[in-house]
């Protein structure tokens, strides 16, 4: 959105300047010669796979899990290297901190998560964790001091719910502490067992204004960047997901003696709503989705006319309102099959979670570091749930997205490509260097 | 469709006629004044009820139970009441046998049988053996004689596949024997319990030619008659019944992150199909029925994108024609869905059975007794099977439905009025009359 040709023609003074141990670097607006060393990354990336590596190539590590503490460990000895000290909080998120030359300043936060789904890949949450830590690494390596102190996180269990995450934005309630996780540990014993204290975390552990900012790097686990052969995704924010049990009584009879006109057949009103969800949500322009995704029939025989099912509901976007309006259309039509199919519907909503937008600011920085590498950018809004959703009740947040190949997640088949993980790395580095000399 | 008023002018006579012991009464073509005995038959239906009455005020009477034993016991009895010489033959199927006065005519059968689903109702079957009872009963207190040998039988195990019927027209396999019924018994065992011999049923008990024809009263099993008020249903034929499993591949994706352009979502594949069977098996005149009657989705979960189902497909018509051009228009549709949803289909069939048409004399004279009798009629096909669509191996055979309430059945609702089930007995009874004056 700037014009950085201009600022690209000083690219080679401020590597002199970057070179310079001792001098606190003052960095343009714009993109610099500091980079990210794509090897490094990439091997730590590698390094960090061996621990819950399955036979189909992917990774399987829950947390609270053996391997997730070796895996822990691991990380903790990266950020050692990186020059950051160690602390794991409360909730047992691991965060290696930098000390920035403005004593007045909050920190800067960047990271992810390194905890896995059952048979899952190497790189959701992975690289962001990689990525964070490959920033700090590479700021020791030049000796670039920030103004504001830097935390590098390592959110635990992400996969469980952002649960370390929601510890430290709102605090965990004693039914969070009780839920049984991957690992078949409650949430109270996975707490314990990395290293954190399950009674301090009732109340959140950090507080508004604590943090001046939250970047995140992840994988897309969509399919546009890969389909459009976009290089960096700016997300636009963490779409709200809103999920319902939905319910349709009909009539269970015999197949054979039954007339057509004369049924209450469930599931065929179930398959035109399931239609109608579809409809309803494709004619409306704009990137939101809707999905059924569960069903049962009763009594499930080929010689009955299905008498109930029970099925499900789930919509998603950046503005709740347009999920109202979505959820208003999918109701008109229900009623039109209720009254053609003599069915009774019910929705009960089960769980939701509102949309978290990401900061404007943030967002031009992304895209301002990404355009001055070179690199082609697309604003998008994620669709899965991520940490950042839970620290934008914190502060300003901001997600860059790398491509995923076919946009397949949590799936051993999830992969993106060295050199995507290094742009992705080096967008965040200078995504960093610009906040943190915007930023009060 | 005959003109009955002359003949009704003969009632008077024929009731004298009927009353004279010993005289072998040679029938009219149509009605006379033989009638049987509505509160007799009402009161056997009750007590026959009382073997595996449920609290709901059903029957739950399942074939080779205990119940079934004691209930074939009390029909033996009410069989040997009606002068009937009663043998079990060797797949256990109840005979109660009337000498005629032909030696040279095979024998009239009529019958049904009284085993139920679990938790069935007191009308299917059992309004049928109890009417055949009755007519023999009516017969020989009027001392009626035959021409033909009259046969009541009571065939086993109708609702477990029409067991007793099918070994008496085409034998049973190994593979029948070794299936499980619903009393936990092989069929093998329940033969030998209930008297019979199942190593004698590998080859048929009767073969073609040894009867002359074999009628059943039943209730309906749909709701055609109730609807419409009509009297008493003749029965075109039984359904041929088709059936086929049928899978759909899609492919499984985070329901968040991936764009609805960009799913193969198999549950929007398999609503479109379950929709596209409606309308397919709509849009054609007739009688057939399509349903889809099960379904089960995988991985089965709100926030993933389904990625495979499994369901169904049953169609039935007395025109196996017409079954297989809906099915071709059905595979047509898939065809257009596959390519719009990304999705495959398969199907497999499972199961199927050939129509069974009635006889057109037989038709007729129920049709014939009918109306003579007063009442309204109609022709309509079964969509229940029967064991009269074995016996059509045989012989020719014909059906006599009763209303059924709502059109409900297998259920404790099933019902059908005293004077519905008096009437249909009094057609059967006019009907052997006639068919016995007919057919040689």
């Amino acid at each position: 959105m700037k014009i950085n040709s201009l600022l690209n023609r000083r690219d080679f003074n401020l590597t002199l300047l970057a070179a310079l141990p001792t001098i606190a670097l003052r960095l343009p607006q714009s993109g610099n010669s500091l980079r990210i060393d794509s090897q490094r990354i990439n091997s730590h990336l590698s390094e960090l796979a061996q621990f819950g590596k399955t036979a189909e190539g992917g990774t399987s590590r829950v947390a609270y899990s053996d391997l997730d503490l070796k895996a822990r460990e691991f990380v903790m000895k990266l950020m050692r290297d990186a020059k950051l000290e160690v602390t794991v909080d409360a909730a047992g998120n691991i965060v290696g901190r930098r000390t920035g030359t403005d004593q007045s300043l909050k920190p800067l936060m960047i990271g992810s998560h390194i905890d896995s789904v059952p048979d899952g890949g190497s790189y959701d949450g992975q690289v962001g964790s990689m990525g964070a830590i490959e920033v700090a690494q590479t700021l020791a390596d030049r000796n670039v001091k920030l103004r504001h102190p830097l935390e590098v996180v390592i959110f635990q269990n992400e996969e469980g719910g952002t649960v370390g995450s929601a510890a430290m934005a709102r605090g965990l309630t004693e039914k969070d502490l009780s839920v049984v996780s991957n690992s078949k540990k409650t949430i109270r014993e996975g707490i314990k067992f990395i290293g954190g204290d399950p009674d301090q975390v009732s109340r959140p552990l950090r507080k508004k204004g604590d943090l001046v900012a939250y970047v995140e790097l992840h994988i897309e686990q969509g399919g546009s960047l890969y389909a459009e052969k976009i290089d960096i995704g700016v997300v636009e924010g963490i779409v709200g997901v809103y999920w319902w049990e939905v319910t349709v009584e009909g009539f269970a009879n015999h197949a054979g003696t039954t007339p057509m006109n004369q049924r209450r057949d469930a599931l065929l009103a179930a398959a035109k709503y399931i239609e109608a969800v579809n409809r309803v949500v494709t004619s409306i322009p704009g990137r939101q989705v809707g999905t059924v995704g569960k069903i049962q029939v009763f009594p499930n025989a080929f010689n009955v006319v299905p008498g109930r099912v029970n099925t499900s509901l789930g919509l998603r976007d950046l503005d709740e309102a347009k999920v109202q309006m979505m959820f208003e259309k999918i109701q008109a039509e229900v009623k039109q099959i209720e009254s053609a199919t003599g069915t009774k519907f019910e929705f009960k909503q089960v769980n939701s979670s509102k949309p978290a937008l990401t900061d404007n600011r943030i967002r031009n920085a992304i895209d301002d570091s990404a355009k001055s590498l070179g690199f082609s950018t697309k604003l998008l809004p994620s669709g899965a749930g991520h940490d950042a959703q839970e620290i934008a009740d914190l502060c300003p947040v901001g997600m860059i997205f790398v491509p995923s190949r076919d946009g397949i997640s949590h799936s051993p088949r999830e992969y993106s490509k060295p050199e995507e993980i290094t742009n992705g790395a080096n967008v965040l580095l200078q995504t960093v260097l610009k906040l943190d000399a915007e930023f009060v």
